[in-house]
């Protein structure tokens, strides 16, 4: 029986051991401001890696980056009807622009400093981005606009859990203006396409593409597209969202260009974003009873060096040969980038700080004792497979030269394994033999036993007929993620109308 | 006489010219939203580069990056009595979180949904991290905290100016915690340091570093040190500050450890940041009447190839040619990075396209013609030397392997050119022999022939007699900026107290 580094197992509480590897790997923690987080540097190290790895394949799709204001202010708000009535129900308002003495030893807000047009912190930008196209969009040959801007935004969310649904969190948003509609949709497809193949060959996480519903779809929107990932407790996690806003946000912000033929025309706009929710997401994809994994590209550091020092003469021999093995590591590159090498020298017991890095995830944990120095040896920890047959912690002895030949190899190898880990568990775990509602409450009223999705036909209702599919789910606690692109044709009847069904759908429990 | 590319130019107005560069390279733009701007991607591109290369120093001195919240409940601030009186003034309060529809078609902030104690947006984060580091601190082997973080901040300014003074801006503001008092000593000056090596060798700009006078310390701070540097109109701009903060902030946050002997000491903290003002800085520094000049490490693009085409067969050829040296130059490293090479294909005219370079400041534009074409040719336009003795735009035309193999070198010619250029003028701009009042204001009273400042002996006053020097620079539309490191010993006497000097100040307008 192994006894794993965490107080909680995710089989005994799946909610407290999210909560427990946010706190034992040091990603963030409360920060006593209602709502909001304080990330830490190795939560905010993997959103780094994340906003590295991401911003090239915005950039190399032909976007740029820009910043927009925090402020909106009311006016611009109230333009857009469905986005308005989507979004006013948790905005935090600026109103006042000047604290004064209360005369009892308190600040209030000044009286005197109340703002004419209350200023709403930005949910998302894109009222304030749509004027911007407005005054760059003339002509066709100022189209497309293709930008993106990496911000922080404010929901004021009732009830909050860290990275998952935080008041303000971190995210980029693209934004882009098309000519035609052809080509809006095309883009908006791309970026789902960028999104998917980030989640899967940096974060490890497969995930399923496809259409949201009507009633999913981003206030103001036409349509909007997901990924969506399988968590290990069988729970669906939006995971990115693309939307493709037809000529909508362009006609509420007056987004005109003269085409060829000198026509005015309206412009077809895009949107997409990705946020700090996707490191939730990394959390209970790839996180075990030790802590957190991190998949090598997008580990801070990728090889952690612990030197188990003594306070003997032998420590200074420990300390160089750690130092030169953090050289010659820095040197390789694994998954076309140097490896990121670092040699541990903070003031604490080495079986501490080998249990930190496992708990925080660190790909490999090497450790060199006075032994290792001797022999040429370095003590190698795979956090991909931790423990031995018989339940010891793994941590084979081996040449430092072969260590460093194989280093390399050895984190690209631990990234394709995670990936193939958690596809397997999303492939198991999608059942696409539900027939009727019955078979839908038997599938999900076993959650130990069936914790997945529900793939099944539907006849793709609207309206009133959709309203009451969404409210039998949700007396369920289901809800519908997409339809996944490129499944197979539906067949059958739908599973909530009886209609023949049009389209294959995917429910699940969701974050 | 050289027609320029500016409507206005340095020496007719110098604030018109700074506000026509920001508009004509395409940096930034007003918002809509009172004193916020929009920081379009070449600006922004600008930023990035700043972004990076400072935060790899930052990281490489030992420091980590975090995020902590944009609001900071009201209690929170009320405990550091000078810090609330230094910025309370100024400052967003957000004391609503949701709207509603007013009936008459407009939204309001919801009653309802006032908050119970009011939250202030970030004008900077010391209380907000300062409480952080009283949980994260207990004992002295958890120090030294050294972090960092980019964020936006708001400080709500009455009069407003792209990059140097906006409501809201973009910053890093660095955050450290130490167990000694001449640890932290060291840290504020380590930082000071950097910036001050960032802004020479990224920047081209040549700076000042020094101590603030007691009037212009940071809003709680023991001393507050900067880097100013000189813009072209002789006015300082203060670049970056770096703050050490004693155990003022230690006091009101409560961070505590226990010392080595088991004793409780409070901890020594510093803060230090650098914001997008650099941009404007940048722009007073190396502009010219043709726009923008960007120094080659921060240019986002280092070398624009302009292909000129004539919607002709010739076209296929020439966009082949220019592709081809695109990939020679790309494979090229200077200033220790991948040369960024871009091709624009942008549809427009191709001198419009010159222009709009020469305009954002891209050190070397390239133009590629039919002839260059069949003659194994480019066309080089450096930005640094834009003009030939007569006047005439300096287009070279060089065979285009002697132009890739000189690329690298040239790029990093223009960027020691350009310190050196700044260097100049900053050395020239500094008069050390003003001997009393009426020789400072004789120095200030003549903009056109003395564009500088002046360096004088002081006695440093404090409390009211400081006050009685400030306000009779204020008079003359002068400041203190700093006391210059390694200055000369002073000697004669004060300037304005007529006591022995002790120390050397600097005086000047400023932004």
């Amino acid at each position: 029986m192994i006894k794993h580094a965490l107080s909680v197992t995710r089989a005994q509480d799946f909610a407290q051991w999210y909560q427990t590897v946010i706190t034992e790997a040091d990603m963030a923690e409360e920060s006593g401001v209602r709502g909001c987080m304080v990330i830490r540097p190795w939560g905010y190290g993997i959103w780094e890696r994340i906003q590295r790895l991401l911003d090239d394949r915005i950039k190399a799709t032909g976007h740029e980056n820009c910043y927009f204001p925090l402020f909106i202010p009311l006016s611009n708000f109230e333009k857009e009807a469905e986005h308005v009535e989507g979004f006013a129900k948790e905005m935090a308002v600026v109103t006042h622009h000047r604290l004064i003495p209360d005369g009892k030893g308190k600040l209030i807000p000044d009286p005197a400093a109340k703002l004419e047009e209350p200023l709403v912190i930005r949910p998302t930008s894109e009222t304030v981005i749509g004027t911007a196209f407005s005054r760059w969009v003339q002509s066709w040959r100022d189209l497309p606009v293709l930008i993106n801007q990496w911000a922080n935004v404010v929901r004021w969310e009732m009830r909050t859990r860290m990275f998952l649904r935080t008041t303000e969190f971190l995210w980029q948003e693209g934004h882009t203006a098309h000519a035609s509609e052809a080509e809006a949709r095309e883009e908006t497809l791309k970026m789902l396409e960028v999104y998917r193949s980030f989640a899967e060959e940096c974060v490890a996480l497969p995930v399923i593409a496809g259409e949201k519903p009507e009633n999913e779809r981003f206030p103001g929107a036409v349509e909007t597209w997901s990924i969506e990932a399988m968590m290990q407790d069988g729970k669906a996690l939006q995971a990115g969202t693309s939307h493709f806003l037809g000529t909508n946000f362009a006609h509420a912000q007056d987004i005109k260009f003269q085409n060829a033929n000198g026509e005015l025309e309206f412009a077809n706009t895009t949107s997409w974003g990705m946020s700090t929710r996707m490191i939730g997401g990394l959390i209970m994809v790839h996180g075990d009873d030790d802590g957190l994994r991190v998949p090598p590209r997008l580990a801070p550091w990728q090889v952690v060096i612990v030197p188990m020092l003594r306070d003997t003469d032998e420590d200074g021999a420990i300390l160089d040969y750690c130092r030169a093995l953090q050289r010659e590591l820095a040197k390789l590159s694994a998954c076309g980038e140097p490896v990121r090498a670092l040699l541990d020298m903070k003031a604490a017991k080495s079986t501490t700080k080998r249990w930190g890095w496992i708990k925080k995830g660190a790909p490999i944990v090497i450790e060199v004792g006075g032994r290792d120095v001797a022999g040429g040896n370095v003590s190698v920890i795979r956090r991909d497979r931790l423990y031995r047959e018989d339940g010891k912690l793994d941590s084979a002895v081996v040449a430092k030269t072969d260590f460093v030949g194989r280093a390399a190899g050895m984190l690209e190898q631990i990234q394709s394994v995670m990936l193939a880990g958690a596809k397997a568990r999303l492939d198991a775990g999608i059942s696409r033999d539900v027939a009727d509602m019955a078979g839908l409450e038997a599938f999900f009223a076993d959650d130990v036993k069936n914790p997945g999705w529900v793939e099944a036909g539907w006849s793709k209702p609207t309206g009133v007929a959709l309203d009451k599919v969404v409210e039998k789910l949700k007396s369920l606690k289901l809800t519908l993620r997409n339809v996944p692109q490129g499944a197979p044709p539906a067949t059958g009847t739908c599973l909530f109308t009886g209609e023949p069904a049009v389209e294959r759908v995917l429910i699940a429990r969701a974050y």
